[in-house]
């Protein structure tokens, strides 16, 4: 964990260098992840049969080795226990609420010339989901990339994850089940991607891509960019807290390591203008390094990745904030709105001390799947526009041509194209 | 040019094969890009000056070799004739007002139980935006780009051109003066596209690049993808036109010439009911071969990649043009609605026999910059958003934790994230 405080002489030469830093491994994978992917183009589900044998252990020969039918997910959420089915019922009716108010509206319209205008939104046909095999299969990510793209109005939504020695987990079936899942198939890493980016005999190519992976599969989506469209290039998690000292740092120090213990790579950090409190934060997360499960994971990630910024003033707090851009900010003061209101880079934002970082993990509604490494610069969270697209239209009557053509005309004279020129002219004699 | 109809017995594997089919030249320009990105990474303007002198033959040494100035667009501005001058201003205006209506809404609401949701859309600080040199700079193009930025709000825009010798094209210095832009850099190619990702000493990054280029620039964002935004990976253009035999020939021959002219790996294709219709378009066309100035470049298109395809009836076209999912889809006939609301996947249609694709290319408003090479299943043309980004927040009073905490403690723990448990539940004991 790094210490700094902005009215240190050598600050800004340190957090430049934080603010610079990707945290991304640049693993060498490119070239692996190539090869898969042209393997399942030409050869699809034998080379699917020969990767998912080699990197799963898992032989893909009958139906059910291949898929997991809706029936199988139906009986994995019966044999959840009652609480536990209610909170993912809870957590996707939440989910599907907020996501319902994002379905963005069509445009018609006719202006002043005549001229017929608008957009209309569509959703895409067909969606494939990544889900992580073992311990990042989370329940929680599966509600979070399907229910949009089933919101967006998606037909066929496919959910591909990784079943090493034939193993599924029960808590993913149900999610699927809660969600509406059409398909699921036992295929993961880069030659997943590939299958739902291309089409194989069994599995029919999608239109988008979604969901977390590790690098072969973040490489693999990279690479099939502009073949499907995809969600985002993510790295590892981040949260960064806003707080005075009239917080409980127990709270706070949960907090920071609630995003410490997805990843030795995440990072957590804590802007205060108080050294006092910042030292009370400090102890209580070494406290809990004693007796985390996690502990292992969160130390790693606080040790390498930690940070605390010690302000003179929270005035500081959103301009070092925007210039980290990250994933998750919360906002632990008496009036969070008015640091709010300063802030313009970040994923989502966490406002006063009762909000803590995961209950948007979970269950208030907005998406958790948000920018990270900086990206919320110029990214956004998941949403229903992610598996829509929009065609924009145009009418033109004979007086909005006569209006407007012969400008058209000329700048497509200027432009030296003859030819769209002349479809307009021709129009206009 | 390939003509087919829907009756005969090998349609389908024709047809199917074309939808396949992708008319980008799969270049081998990957690795020379990586080498040129990182040369920029690691030596900046260093950098810049040698690939410009060699790839550009122009020397990049005094602010005049580097930038053009705001009062040098004023002044080719100026230069133009009025018509012209009059024409880009026309076409700025009613592309600004089009976009304007893009701008979305923010939402902020308190849900039943007491928890206040929302999202915040702020634009990007800073985009760059290609501007190719020679015979593909467009000022409409410059537009296109420069007016959706404008409108989303942001504060920097950076054009970077090649300038050939010293040479800029004074129609797009002009385009740059109408629509606002604030830094014009004299560089080109992959290069480019590095300085604005990572900056350098003299060209500060931006947060999204877009606008079109050649292999190597469409290379360069697909490999910085991430780093920053990007709008698209574009290829080239298409046109596909939905006709009755109640059309003008001619003018039909001229919608579909005005794609092939753009470049040899254009594509433009004619659904038509009316074999004789089909007949007289290739007559036309085959007569504005002996006269087009860009009747070169055409031929080589509507040779290569033209194509016809006569349906039995037109009720058979929206399903065929979903297939391929073209940019541009104009649809030619009495009742041209029809057709359209049987259509799901298009980057923009153009409705009724007065509305010639190229009025949409210069002035309609909506944006020209569309998906190209199928990908209107999944994406749509540039627009504000593209210089946007969402911040959704959460903020949870006492009772709102209360009454959906504890289904998120369950959750974090059936995931095995104690610290996420935690952080909730110190908060409700």
């Amino acid at each position: 964990m790094l210490k700094l405080r902005t009215s240190d002489a050598d600050f800004e030469s340190k957090f430049a260098r934080i603010v610079r830093d990707r945290r991304e491994s640049d693993a060498q994978v490119g070239r692996d992840v190539a090869t898969i992917l042209n393997e399942v183009r030409e050869r699809g589900d034998k080379a699917l049969v020969e990767f998912t044998t080699r990197f799963d252990q898992h032989n893909l020969s009958s139906d059910e080795d291949w898929g997991i039918s809706k029936e199988a997910c139906k009986a994995a959420y019966d044999r959840l226990d009652t609480e536990l089915r209610e909170a993912l019922e809870t957590a996707a009716a939440r989910i599907r609420a907020y996501h319902e108010g994002q379905l963005p509206q069509d445009r018609d319209y006719t202006d002043e010339i005549g001229m017929r205008l608008g957009a209309r939104w569509s959703a895409v046909e067909a969606a494939g989901l990544y889900v992580p095999g073992g311990r990042a299969a989370y329940p929680s990510s599966l509600l979070m990339n399907a229910i949009p793209a089933k919101v967006a109005g998606v037909e066929r939504l496919v959910v591909t994850t990784p079943t090493p020695g034939g193993e599924a987990n029960d808590l993913v079936l149900a999610a699927a089940h809660v969600a509406s899942v059409d398909e699921i198939w036992r295929v993961g890493g880069a030659q997943a991607i590939a299958a739902l980016a291309y089409g194989t005999e069994r599995i029919k190519r999608v239109d988008v891509v979604t969901g977390p992976g590790n690098a072969w599969v973040a490489e693999a989506k990279r690479q099939l960019y502009g073949v499907v469209g995809i969600d985002m290039v993510a790295g590892p998690s981040e949260i960064l807290v806003i707080a005075d000292k009239d917080n409980n740092s127990e709270w706070i120090a949960a907090d920071l390591l609630s995003q410490a213990e997805h990843d030795p790579t995440s990072q957590s950090i804590l802007i205060t203008d108080d050294a006092g409190f910042a030292a009370q934060v400090e102890d209580a997360i070494d406290l809990e390094f004693l007796k985390l499960p996690t502990a292992k994971t969160a130390k790693a990630s606080w040790d390498d990745h930690g940070l605390i910024v010690i302000v003179d003033s929270l005035d500081e707090a959103p301009a070092l904030s925007d210039r980290l851009a990250a994933e998750h900010v919360e906002i632990a003061t008496a009036d969070p709105e008015a640091i709010f209101a300063k802030l313009r880079h970040a994923g989502s934002v966490f406002l006063g001390r009762m909000t803590p970082e995961a209950v948007g993990d979970y269950i208030a509604g907005p998406n958790h799947v948000l920018p990270t490494g900086r990206r919320a610069r110029f990214a956004s969270g998941l949403s229903v526009l992610d598996f829509m697209k929009r065609t924009s239209f145009i009418g033109a009557s004979d007086d909005a041509l006569k209006a407007i053509g012969p400008a058209a005309v000329r700048l497509a004279e200027a432009e030296g194209l003859p030819a769209h020129a002349l479809s307009i002219s021709r129009r206009l004699s």
